[in-house]
């Protein structure tokens, strides 16, 4: 999907957001609707067509903004959001949406000014509603970014990488210097390793801790190709499984298991979170389970839907989603599994395809 | 220093400020006044002292906080900020400063109705301009920032790192990896590597591009050490210099040593920036020089102070700022020399020592 079609359908919610034009400034929303991937820039999306409206950057950019932003008319200003919402008036904008989710208390009130009679309408959320929704491009990018960690950490386990003896940085490094060499811009996010009693931390960060046989190991990892961040997380065994690690590890597959199989569209996110949350507190270990299900994953590790108790709305065909049960035993260990997927008509596809089944390795 | 000190210098400010009490929510923010390094939390620094005072985090952090934050009173809550300014009427605060600097127009509501008839006060930078001046403990994990990229580079020229044939990626992450194996978290931003006429882009990224034998190459890079960003530039010439490479490299180093014997304390920053743009304005190159002096460094890679045209304010001791003049020349190269300094009474300290002299390697 262009980024011309991207606004127009922006440009579909505007009345509906009661407002004539909506001054983007969030960077990944411009990014989303132009192509830009400079780091100053704000976008007017004119209610009236692409010809009414403006992309707005500074003099570093101006070849770039040329190459990425070819089809739109671009005002070179170092403040670029302000720049925009005083040209709204000219533009013929009466009531200009601004995104009341990212911009602050004091930016708003300099945009307030610089819109002189134009008036500035709390617009938030249009852009990450159609950002949910991936479009053929963006789950092509995801898919190749699931799979360099696939096979990053396939390569990872082949080459012995992960093994007693090891500190957890050193596995973290390899593991994000493997999705380098496959051809990500590099991780998604700082990798979590996270060895023995660590693993019951859920968003441990890695140490100089050693890792000892018999430890559980849970790797949580992604790479960023184009933009575009995957995310898995596995828990394996460094040797053979305890008969708690087994059963943790078996209850957190079935939870896992479970939330992808809830996975539809038109289905509320509060109920695929149930789903499998309702596996880990028929076993007991509800209060174990600290954390959301999952979330959106896209041009941020982190966007909307929300998989989780306080989550708000339903699934649609074409989000692209985390399902990442985990239960953690603080000073034992914890088990996490994370799967990233797109919501389909019929059954979710899967992007990350490294075995769910206990590796004892 | 420690954060406790940190919080009763804050604590001063707020009577100034018109407040009894400052929401913290701004990570950073918290992370500098408490210690706490999760990513999901916020601070009320009351007048009345760290007694009178929270710190919330959510359940994922207990253990955490109880170790980072061991000083301060810890409720738990997933929304943090929000619980922080439900309590403020209780712990007596009847105007609640809040930083308007950070927070945006949809939460500076929802903290407004969570705040009942507690008044939400703009109380915009004050944490800011604390960190803008370090103490012995940010410099001195500055100072091993610096090193480590001073130590980086030294390598990466000794072992024939940076020669014609690799790719800006190559020698990107040549240069990345050294830094994390001389102790560094990872680095302080994306490295710009830039070879030709790349050079020419101010905020270049690195490509497939092969260094070729006469290439200005630039690079721009620093390491991350206990939170805190080193930032060092040189450019080197892959060989023996033409003259124009020479000369502008010239020009270059002589702005950036009148911009670094312009730091002293009281001067205001827009002299500092005027001090270096002079020289280059005097060689008739004033419009290649296309972005401001420097920047402050610390636990942000930009922050206060801004060493440009259009920053605001004077100088102070202990302010740890970037002094990085360029000119560029579009389509053929340009030259970009910076240091990491340290605002003293009397010569500033200089924590990036790598030769400014032009290299030939």
């Amino acid at each position: 999907m262009s980024c011309a079609t991207r606004r127009a359908a922006l440009r579909a919610l505007l009345p509906g957001a009661g407002v004539d034009a909506l001054l983007v400034t969030d960077l990944l929303n411009v990014r989303y609707l132009t192509g830009f991937t400079g780091s100053n820039a704000a976008l007017l999306v004119h209610g009236d067509g692409d010809a009414a409206s403006r992309f707005c950057t500074d003099g570093r950019y101006r070849t770039q903004a040329a190459d990425e932003v070819p089809d739109l008319a671009t005002v070179i200003d170092r403040a670029s959001a302000l720049e925009l919402a005083g040209l709204a008036g000219e533009l013929g904008v009466g009531r200009l949406g601004f995104e009341s989710d990212a911009v602050t208390v004091d930016a708003h009130a300099a945009l307030a000014e610089a819109a002189g009679p134009v008036a500035m309408e709390r617009a938030p959320g249009l852009v990450h509603r159609l950002r949910a929704v991936k479009d053929d491009g963006e789950v092509e990018a995801l898919r190749r970014a699931c799979a360099i960690g696939d096979a990053a950490l396939a390569g990872l386990l082949d080459d012995g990488g992960l093994r007693p003896g090891r500190t957890e940085r050193e596995v973290a490094l390899d593991l994000e210097d493997r999705m380098r060499a496959l051809g990500a811009a590099g991780p998604a996010f700082d990798t979590i390793l996270a060895a023995g009693a660590h693993s019951a931390v859920p968003h441990h960060r890695p140490t100089a801790a050693v890792l000892q046989p018999g430890d559980l190991v849970k790797l949580d990892f992604g790479a960023l190709v184009d933009g575009y961040h995957s995310d898995m997380t596995r828990t394996v065994v460094l040797g053979p499984a305890a008969a708690w690690q087994r059963e943790l590890h078996a209850l957190v597959a079935q939870a896992q298991a479970a939330g992808r199989e809830a996975l539809a569209p038109g289905t509320e996110v509060t109920a695929v979170d149930a789903a499998a949350r309702e596996v880990v507190e028929r076993a007991g270990r509800g209060e174990e389970f600290v954390h959301g299900l999952g979330h959106g994953v896209g041009l941020q590790i982190h966007e909307a839907p929300a998989l989780s108790r306080t989550g708000t709305g339903a699934l649609a065909a074409g989000m692209a989603v985390t399902v990442e049960p985990g239960v953690y035993l603080p000073g034992r260990g914890g088990v996490r599994i994370e799967d990233t997927l797109v919501v389909r008509d019929g059954a979710p596809e899967l992007l990350t395809h490294t075995t769910r089944e206990l590796l004892e390795v």
